[in-house]
């Protein structure tokens, strides 16, 4: 069996692999519904071809370059750019070469299965990727990516992609998206709210990207009340020119809280003026999740809340190549105290979507299923991050359903920037829950029938509810 | 294969259900030890019929109407009653109808499977139960509920249940039990000493119950020393009158204490003051936890540690319904420092039965199996709440046996409130088990003899030795 | 199936069990690497005969007698010292008897099948282990003990040892290590440098241990920097004199620090004088593993860290029997902010090897794997004593391979002390290996030609590279 055999993820035991295939080929072919990304939509407003093999598959994947850093490679020689523009490796190919010789480090991992897929389903090439077929798959890769099939609305309607969700934020003009809505272009690219550099008093120039915030929207951001209805306009802005549908949060915890207005007027009033403590950042942003949720009552925006990871913990690395160069590691993380003054204030709230990620398994079952199987407003994202993958679906949902079932989850999501790797996440996601679901039904927990309807949920319709698209 | 298939729940691998089918058949009619559990004694006592299938299974049962509510039903909506006494549905049949439609919402959950297997093995109905077949469902079970079969006592017969352990207050005064007793019938329920109203300094009431506690034993429960001498007499009321082997802790942490007597006694008087912080009752609630344990090495009564629920999670929840509401939710818990003073203080006690639960399955394999594998004082008692299921089970197994071994556990209890249940939930751990065992034999982990030998400790001896029954 | 059939481990699916059988035949021969554990060297200078059954599987086997023990036998019973030489059974027959009757509390942990591998393939003897069998096996083992076949150095020989780890502390003189050296005996034993007793201010006697490292390597140890020399003069000769390529730490927490020389010479002169308080003799121990990563910087010794473990957790065991009597209970540990201030000194460095040990399953993925699929400096070790069991390997591999793969783990070690056990325990590892390998080969989530080269790699090139041997 290979990393593309049909039957790839399904149980080895036969019975069980029958009915896992045809779950799984009932859903094979769904519209794709990736509610949650990284794409650039620069990508789908300009069309320009992707630049070459390295600058596609290895210089913007973290979850790459970082493995081969940890086994040595060092950073530059992977053509990641350095802070300071001092010199990096600039020729694809020896880029390429360096990829393909540590290629078996990412054996086991998604990576390689993605990779594999993407290199099998979207290149038409299927040997093993080795220090020995490098230089053919490279030559390969860049003749196709010189194709206008190859262009990016052309793989975009390939993937057979029914919507497409980028971040932005909040200070973005969305010209890509209006330059796609206004291409004439059908595929539907929608962006996400994400107001962090207006939220968080400890990112750098706060105070001033709130006065642009003001700017943008008329508002007089200097006051808590002249801030909140900014929001509020950038918020609908994010909707009309955007399509956008959710709003999206990441904090170091889940954290969340609910001041009295006077207070929070106060707390905003230091956060202006750059004399927060740390404490106090961390409440700011805890009060801005409920304010977040307040206005989700109001225009209907779904709220994704994405906690618990430590950004950057390499200080050399963020002093020498910046931000998010796959040095971000979880932390253990605490849910039920953090989450209930925002449940206390709109928890119980049936019309409301607010969907968790974590980071810390160990909150699947002790903590996120019994609030998501309690409180209306909540929903439990998919595995995220390092746990998007096999293992990290099989746990995810075996932790999960019994407490919560599956109809308090959201679907998939592939939460990627790497564009050639959607398939083959979707179809991961697809084919282990199809082994999950031919579990239950191989050991009489759920009858044949109704395992077919939840593939379909889990496949589709549960992350177009969730984000109401 | 369907929810009540008789290979439920075995291994899928034909050589390895074999195995566990014939270790299930071999302890599949073993009488049911219920030690710990909350069903209201007067079903006993009274044996009157239950009221109607809506009062059976939906408005006592906070595992199904949270799923419901989890998803946009109104608690009222399901007959749960307001505490203001507001209106709430009273149409047993409208709950009935309103629980069908959303059954579906319960796939993949231990509820699922219980509520099957009582409708095919209790009332012999084995349709699917949607919105459509509601109402045949209904009128079914409300004919046989009102026939003599259906009695509270006859049930309990037929579910084959040699003891039944329910769970009193300490100021209750077993009048139910009593009435068991003198009624003739020879089912054996039995009572728990469960004395959280009269050590909890945080509850309601605190002083006035200790007051109380002090009239029924005629001790001066004002003094720490009479405090003491009240609960020693209570126990004995409990053994003597409702057949107690256990007592029961329902603790927000595991926090146990080992104060000098004349210390515990200030805390005591601070506590009947009312003047106790919050970390002062704590430590009073810990300190308790270890002179019960001191108690229960004199008159022999098994010590039951529910620990790490934050209870009525919901504030507005509470404020509206109350307790128990489904609304409990589990904690990060630490065992090792907690109970480190307990545990130098009886923990090496030969004749002591301590036994552990935990919500935050962590612990198992860090914690609590070390322990128990160490201390001869403790057991680990049976996956809880939440975890009550087959995937709680195997994660409970596969984590502890390697470290604690099987003779460190404390068998199975079924917790529930659910009377129609329990024959279900003992099969369901029945089956997980005889599936846990089957494995380890399958892959050379156990001899084939030894698994026999075991099914029987875990389905049966290993309970009545745990609580003495 | 027995605990010792020749497909036990294996995956029960007929065609997975094919594969696990193929690799495991490919591996199972392979020299046994041992880079950590407790053997004592004075067995391979000395050569003498164990002394008896008990003395050899029982008395110094932690593992063994806390489980007896916390079945209620009394640890006198069971032949351990007694701190004040007060009595204890000494009949070594008698003792033998008393394991044999509880030797089914061991049933389904990794000792009952260490202790049959041992009981089979060591000494040749396969009937059931039981009160009735007791004499026949002490007998026939007692003697086969008397026999030259079965003194240290022949046994050695016989489980095909390639290299061994033993562990001493800093001060030790290393006479065993070279009287093997000087027999002209072949096998290569070799030692670790553990430095806790003259690097934990808390460890009894610490200032003067301190002295007594200084007199040894003719440096001041009263200077911080005379104190650094001492360390790098000690290490070299335990390099030169033992052969060692490790050091070992066993600290409580993974915590590490990295101070201005002059603050870390300071805490150091306060460390001496005894008057750090418990957070100050912390954080001395935490810079003392940046400064300890720093000489393996320059000298190349593989830096280990065992960190969690609350150590002699009964107060009333500590006092009668003293340490390591099986009372070591995990606990909780972060890493991810713990590590940082070591991985900003060093983590990047390509040349060092940090070998990271965990007691607590929940960091593997949320915090190891990352951090490890990341930092250069960074392996994995295998899973630690609990887990150094089937399940507790599969969840290692589970956890970590899909985001650190398996070049960043470290290859097995068996951490023992239990010489006869060395073969079972790497006999386990490799099945347990091979049988998760299978499963990813079988559900095409790895090459089989890959699964081949990995299998080696697990099982003997990654302990032989992270190790340097």
């Amino acid at each position: 069996m290979s990393l593309v055999d049909p039957d790839r993820l399904f149980p080895a035991e036969a019975k069980l692999r029958g009915i896992a295939r045809a779950l799984y080929d009932s859903v094979s072919d769904l519209p794709i519904i990736s509610p949650h990304g990284h794409c650039d939509p620069s990508w789908f407003a300009e069309n320009a071809r992707f630049p070459d093999p390295a600058a596609l598959f290895v210089v913007p994947d973290h979850y790459v370059f970082r493995m081969l850093v940890s086994q040595g490679v060092p950073m530059a020689d992977l053509g990641v750019p350095r802070v300071d523009g001092g010199p990096v490796e600039t020729d694809p190919r020896a880029i390429w070469r360096r990829f393909a010789a540590h290629f078996h480090t990412l054996r086991g991992t998604p990576s390689a299965m993605w990779l594999t897929h993407a290199f099998v389903h979207v290149f038409g090439i299927e040997a093993p990727f080795t220090a020995q077929t490098a230089d053919r798959f490279y030559d390969h890769i860049e003749a196709q990516l010189a194709t206008d099939d190859f262009r990016p609305r052309a793989l975009f309607d390939r993937f057979n992609i029914e919507a497409l969700a980028t971040t932005e934020g909040a200070l973005d003009d969305l010209a890509h998206h209006k330059a796609i809505r206004d291409s004439g272009w059908q595929g539907r690219v929608i962006t996400t709210y994400r107001p962090d550099t207006v939220v968080n008093p400890e990112c750098d120039g706060f105070a001033n990207n709130v006065a642009r915030l003001g700017a943008l929207t008329g508002e007089d951001t200097a006051s808590w009340a002249g801030y909140l209805a900014a929001h509020c306009k950038r918020r609908a802005y994010f909707k009309e020119h955007g399509g956008a549908t959710a709003t999206d949060h990441g904090h170091p915890t889940a954290r969340t809280a609910d001041l009295p207005q006077s207070e929070a007027a106060a707390l905003f009033a230091k956060a202006l003026a750059g004399t927060c403590s740390a404490e106090e950042a961390d409440l700011f942003r805890g009060q801005m999740l409920t304010e977040m949720a307040r206005m989700s009552l109001e225009d209907g925006l779904t709220l994704q809340i994405h906690a618990g990871s430590w950004r950057n913990h390499s200080a050399g690395v963020l002093r020498q190549f910046g931000r998010d160069k796959g040095f971000d590691i979880p932390r253990r993380t605490d849910y039920v105290g953090a989450l209930k003054p925002l449940l206390d204030a709109v928890g119980m709230e049936p019309d409301l979507r607010i969907i968790l990620f974590t980071l810390d398994e160990t909150v699947y079952g002790r903590e996120l299923a019994p609030l998501a199987g309690a409180y209306p407003a909540l929903r439990l994202g998919p595995p995220w991050w390092f746990f998007d993958s096999y293992e990290g679906i099989r746990r995810f949902r075996e932790a999960t359903t019994e407490t919560c079932g599956f109809y308090n989850t959201a679907g998939f999501n592939d939460d990627t920037r790497a564009f050639c790797s959607i398939p083959a996440r979707h179809d991961v996601a697809r084919r282990s829950d199809c082994a999950y679901l031919a579990t239950l039904v191989g050991t009489g927990r759920l009858g044949e029938g109704e395992a077919f309807e939840v593939a379909q949920d889990l496949s589709y319709r549960l992350a177009k509810s969730a984000y109401r698209l």
